[in-house]
């Protein structure tokens, strides 16, 4: 009798403070589950994960596959037409009453990454450390059942962050409300793509051959990282992406520097005066037109803007940089218009191979982001005629000979696949007001609004295809490595995204 | 009776035209021992010989001691006291009652090399082929005893011209004299270096421990190309070298580049920037100073560099390009001003593994070659001048967090050991008149003389150390691929070489 009324109290907030209680007990079964979540989510990152290595990301698909079956959502996979692409892997929780769905989406992939970049540890070996590796952290053995998990640990593997942790959130979140007898307010429907760094090639796709079965109210992305104040974040557009690579050319052969330098053009001086004529030295951008169809912001989202953190002068520090581009436009305000960016260029040699030679070619891989009301094409475009206007001829081939001899300089300019447009949507929407509840609901700061992300989804493939919006609710820390060598997830952050995700799952109808 | 009437009559010429006639037996006996002379050659070839390699490069200088054993020239090593460096290969032959002595050198160490931008061969396995890649040359088996060698054919290898060739025609030319009795004219030194494409760091210390040992009326320095239109050449000077590594900085970690690109400042985009205020469109060095103390040539030098045959209207087709840099200067011209070289540029990656980042960096190695009147220290510093004039902060290590939260651009500015000055031998001497006539003698076209060479050596080593002067007397095809991947040697300049070196071990007194 005792016990029965202790227990009754105890659980008495669960009943009178809903959403708190939700919350808490959620916070309650990752806290006396996280062994399990890590082991699940150590296998998922063992996986090598590039999309274009096939025999592998299918490992991820299906061990996915697997880890939905055994939570009953009844997945599959949804292939493209075009064999040897990843599959989206598919999964569904019907609620009964519920009068909306939402899409819940990841993707599984990750960048390409060189492993000797990477400092102690290698990406497809997940490894603990004790903080990040550039704050001193330390390799950790795995804990094993019955070691505390130190939130502040980190794990390091390729896709750690992005966007393995939007994957196990998910599927974590759900397990938390069930092992509650939780009931969900929602339809949900699970996506996790596998293609999503190589560009979403397939996505539209796969999409447009299972248009019944994606039908949705919204797309809740998980992906990116949250605020750098550590802020949750609701992102309500993310920009467009394309890569482009240029190559220009010298001689045929490699030419000794001393018998033929200054005499035969060197082509990686060539590339560099070319670069220097697309930027000026404060960051904007010369080509003609780059910024002239931009869609100006709304009220909304200036005050969105106004509203949110400033965090520049502390990122400075963090990052080591004394100076910004931009002429003193704020971070956020920069991610408003589009961009260009050098990924990577190369020619010859450097350090111990590099040899007294004027190299054959060089390379330079660019990275353009657009914003609403730019175009992918328009915007290629653009550079194309402002590297002709150089003096250029442009091709989209290794030069001939014929070309080489009737030509001074040549460009090989090519758009990579998978190029998308930007995308946004209205954040006073009912639905957006109800996610941005939700996610408040979860934190005691003020959550940040975003018009749109500085990072590119393929939000137009999907609003292109479908009738639904899209939003984002990013999870990772800010400074995981993302993209680049020595990626990693903070653990509180996963267990922030499982809260996140949960409350999103059950939030008001 | 008869058959020494024969041998007589032809035996005939060699007494009437000596110099005819030890051209004449050089070659038969070139020709009756071509297959010995490639298998000592494939054989030099197959060892690995970059300077730094220590195990590897020892194997050269003690496979060189064998050959020169064997020939009887006394050999020995010379070492630097500095342990773990390239020693010289030294040997003598000695001419009773010659009144001059000659220094004959050739380097026996290659430029670094990746094996995987060879095209089909290695560069320590050496392999025939059946002309020039380019021109279509396919791979051949090596030929076996009794089978004909084609001298069009040539030998795919590291140093197969440079600077190996050196050392076998010098080694065989004393052969084919050897075997046919006939006199030398000169003492005979042999000097074959170690470290001359690392940029000879050691030979001034092994000279200065050897001064009586390498007391020489003249070096001979068999290195480099024969010039463009195949005729031979006598060189009168080389340009200095000095190589300058330049890495600037962005944010210390590797950023997304849709989160914070145009904001964190990309280090590729600021060294191509910084780059192209180095030179004009032109190619004309925009550094203050950069021409200021070039030595005016002379009018022997002036009338050579005139008379000399004009190639550059071929050499733009054969390199598969249309426009050349230096105001329509021609290649003779240029190479007597001092140059500015990227042999490399790098940041990030490009192809496959180029990720949507902000690189943390931007190297290239820069390669500057000098003329007389120029000074090594003097043309760096100008370099650095430039750097800092474009606002950069120029360390000499990886910039500290003080550092970066102190200057809003560094970049590490630093001189490769082993950079030497220009040098130029006086071509009125008569020391370089019996050259110039030696070399004439087997040539039935012009022999091309030369002021200096495009390329560099360290004769300012050798010209300071010791009462001497040099000249360079090239024997490789101009199209070898020397310092880059696909080197080769036609085997035709290989048997003119050891000609040539033939009439120099035989030339007036």
């Amino acid at each position: 009798m005792l016990r029965t009324l202790v227990l009754t109290i105890l659980l008495l907030p669960t009943t009178l403070f809903a959403q708190t209680t939700t919350q808490d007990k959620v916070r309650n079964y990752h806290r006396a589950n996280e062994h399990k979540i890590v082991n699940e989510f150590l296998s998922l990152l063992s996986l090598p994960n590039i999309a274009s290595d096939n025999p592998n990301i299918r490992k991820n698909a299906e061990l996915i596959l697997a880890m939905m079956k055994q939570r009953g959502l009844n997945p599959r996979l949804l292939e493209a037409q075009t064999p040897n692409t990843p599959p989206v892997v598919y999964g569904e929780w019907k609620t009964p009453g519920a009068q909306r769905t939402l899409i819940l989406y990841a993707h599984y992939d990750g960048q390409p990454t060189d492993p000797k970049q990477w400092t102690g540890t290698l990406p497809w070996t997940p490894v603990f450390r004790s903080a990040a590796t550039e704050a001193g952290g330390e390799i950790l053995p795995t804990p094993g059942d019955g070691q505390p998990i130190n939130p502040e640990w980190r794990i390091y593997a390729r896709s750690a962050s992005d966007d393995k942790a939007g994957v196990m959130a998910i599927l974590t979140a759900l397990d938390a409300l069930k092992a509650n007898s939780i009931a969900l307010s929602s339809n949900i429907k699970f996506v996790f793509e596998g293609e999503e760094e190589a560009g979403s090639s397939h996505l539209g796709e796969i999409i447009k051959l299972n248009k019944d079965l994606l039908e949705s109210d919204a797309w809740i992305i998980c992906d990116g990282p949250v605020h750098q104040s550590g802020a949750k974040e609701v992102v309500f557009g993310a920009r467009g992406d394309v890569n482009v690579d240029v190559t220009v050319y010298g001689a045929k052969r490699p030419l000794h520097s001393g018998h033929y330098g200054n005499w035969s053009p060197n082509p990686a001086m060539m590339l560099a005066r070319l670069l220097a004529t697309m930027k000026d030295d404060d960051g904007r951008v010369l080509i003609n037109g780059w910024y002239s169809d931009v869609e100006p912001l709304g009220d909304a989202e200036r005050r969105a803007i106004a509203e949110a953190p400033q965090y520049d002068e502390q990122l400075k520090t963090q990052l080591g940089i004394k100076r910004t581009e931009g002429g003193g436009k704020s971070l956020m305000e920069l991610i408003n218009v589009p961009s260009l960016n050098i990924n990577g260029f190369a020619s010859g040699d450097v350090g111990a191979l590099a040899r007294n030679v004027i190299p054959t070619s060089a390379s330079v891989v660019l990275d353009l982001r657009l914003v609403r009301g730019n175009d992918v094409r328009r915007q290629v475009q653009r550079l194309i005629d402002h590297i002709q206007k150089q003096g250029y001829s442009v091709i989209d081939h290794n030069p001939t000979d014929t070309e080489r001899s009737q030509y001074p300089l040549l460009a090989k300019v090519m758009a990579r696949a998978g190029g998308y447009n930007a995308e946004r949507t209205r954040m006073d929407l009912p639905l957006s007001i109800n996610v941005i509840e939700a996610v408040q609901s979860t934190s005691k700061e003020k959550v940040v609004l975003l018009p749109t992300s500085g990072g590119s989804l393929p939000l137009s493939v999907i609003t292109e295809n479908l009738k639904t919006v899209t939003m984002s609710v990013p999870i990772a820390n800010y400074d995981n490595n993302q993209h680049a060598e020595n990626e990693n997830i903070r653990l509180q952050n996963l267990w922030d995204g499982i809260e996140t995700y949960a409350a999103l799952m059950t939030m008001k109808q």
